[in-house]
């Protein structure tokens, strides 16, 4: 055959498994830190705007990172009018605060994300994903997640964001049944949550698992899957996970609020027929998760 | 940084544009045949079964080929239950044939492939996919689509599928605005037609440049782009786009006879809901389409 492929550290950076591999083009490195946990990096891109990657797995692109935190916080958002305090765990960038600060209704953000080094170089580098890391209604802190659901308070949140990267290093403790038995204790009786649940076709057991867990502590017709087009992650098909403590529909949400709200804050993903349509799953997907 | 990551033509395949590749782990490569038109490739890789390339850009793999040629073939065919006469140009792995002949409606299905060392490659490595090419309904020349339908007769087709590679090579013509002016014109008055319609993401230009030429032809309220996952294709994200002569709307579908159909067939990736939703685009492609 030809010969091999090269794809050179200073021109393409490459986020894949053993069995496929997403390559990226950059043109050059802009940051590089090895946190206590990572290796947290920034790269200017051909055509993708600035990325971040931890590990070398990309967190977000400029170009399509509206996609993932538009669709994490939304959904949820808009489909309960009456959410006032916010638990995010993880997202480190910025990007689910500054979507989440476009509410009134908001009254508190708790963020806790376990490495500053995330913060400090989206801060640096990612000045429109990063943007709402001074808000008032943001209380941060630079903690252990886990640790954090396991001592806060019963009955705390009304919307819980699970935004973290993929199940190895740090973020592991966040797939696990004891992790979302404290998320469910820390929501309020009408509560919501949405997490970042992987790709089935990239990730299919972590997403498999995920979905599991998650129906083992809220039931199993509490959780929905949905899927979000993210070209910039591999295999380009990703999975969000919506649940609630009392049952409340992620399709009940009110249209006429969902069309204005995208609208007035110029959404470039989100919109009332997309939050709509992303719950309608592949049929092979459902078999995955035992929904067929 | 560190060294290249190199892939290796014996253990990957690489489909790359000059800013994003994806790489596909193979076990071996099964078929190898440089015809006139291109270079035809069936290799066997490690987790999605069976692929075909031309010219090193995936065709299809035996994992998710069911997703492209469920959603090219039953969303038309659904959405109108009087199709009798059936023009496919390409479709030369089979699959597009395979999902048209569950049609008891349907009673001529002519195919024009340009290239039979495709059909050839497919009847012997890939038989899940080329399973149909013995259907008696079935009229297969083995031609130049361009030239076809230029000489077809005027109102022959009740539906025209246009199931190209990219628009290099011998699929370039398949991108033109003379060429979908003789499909227009072959079409029956209330006739229908589906194309592959390239990636918003990894084909940017490609996109939109087809979406704005068939919007020319048809009217620019007959032409419907709706999405489609395909994790083997780079990006993950896929185009089709439906369009009708008299303005037939593709969400006109019967519901219940979509759901008997899916289920009858054991279909894997389309369903009514998906039918529905795959019309829903993100905001920032109605954008790049002129429809926001």
């Amino acid at each position: 055959m030809n010969n091999p492929v090269q794809f050179n550290p200073d021109e393409w950076v490459v986020d894949s498994n053993d069995r496929t591999a997403l390559s990226i083009r950059i043109k050059e490195r802009l940051f590089y830190e090895k946190s206590p946990y990572q290796t947290v990096e920034v790269f200017d891109t051909c055509d993708r705007g600035k990325m971040l990657t931890i590990d070398r797995m990309v967190m977000c692109t400029e170009a399509d990172e509206a996609s993932y935190h538009e669709m994490l916080v939304h959904v949820p958002m808009l489909t309960d009018s009456s959410i006032k305090d916010v638990l995010v765990i993880g997202a480190g960038d910025g990007g689910t605060i500054r979507e989440l600060v476009r509410y009134e209704n908001i009254e508190t953000i708790t963020m806790v994300e376990i490495d500053e080094v995330v913060i400090r170089a989206s801060k640096q580098f990612l000045p429109t994903i990063s943007s709402a890391f001074n808000h008032p209604k943001l209380k941060l802190l630079i903690d252990d997640g886990i640790k954090f659901v396991e001592e806060a308070a019963d009955n705390s949140y009304d919307l819980v964001i699970i935004d973290s990267s993929d199940p190895v290093g740090p973020s592991e403790g966040l797939f696990t049944k004891s992790f979302y038995q404290d998320v469910y204790r820390c929501l309020r009786p009408g509560g919501l949550v949405t997490v970042q649940s992987e790709s089935p076709s990239f990730n299919p057991k972590a997403f498999v698992e995920l979905n599991q867990c998650l129906k083992q502590v809220f039931g199993k017709d509490k959780v929905y899957c949905y899927l979000v087009f993210i070209p910039m992650y591999p295999s380009g098909m990703w999975s969000l996970t919506y649940c609630s403590k009392q049952g409340l529909h992620p399709l009940s949400f009110n249209r006429d609020r969902a069309i204005q709200f995208s609208q007035k804050h110029n959404l470039s993903y989100y919109n009332a027929d997309v939050h709509q349509s992303a719950f309608a799953l592949p049929t092979y997907i459902k078999k995955m998760i035992g929904e067929e």
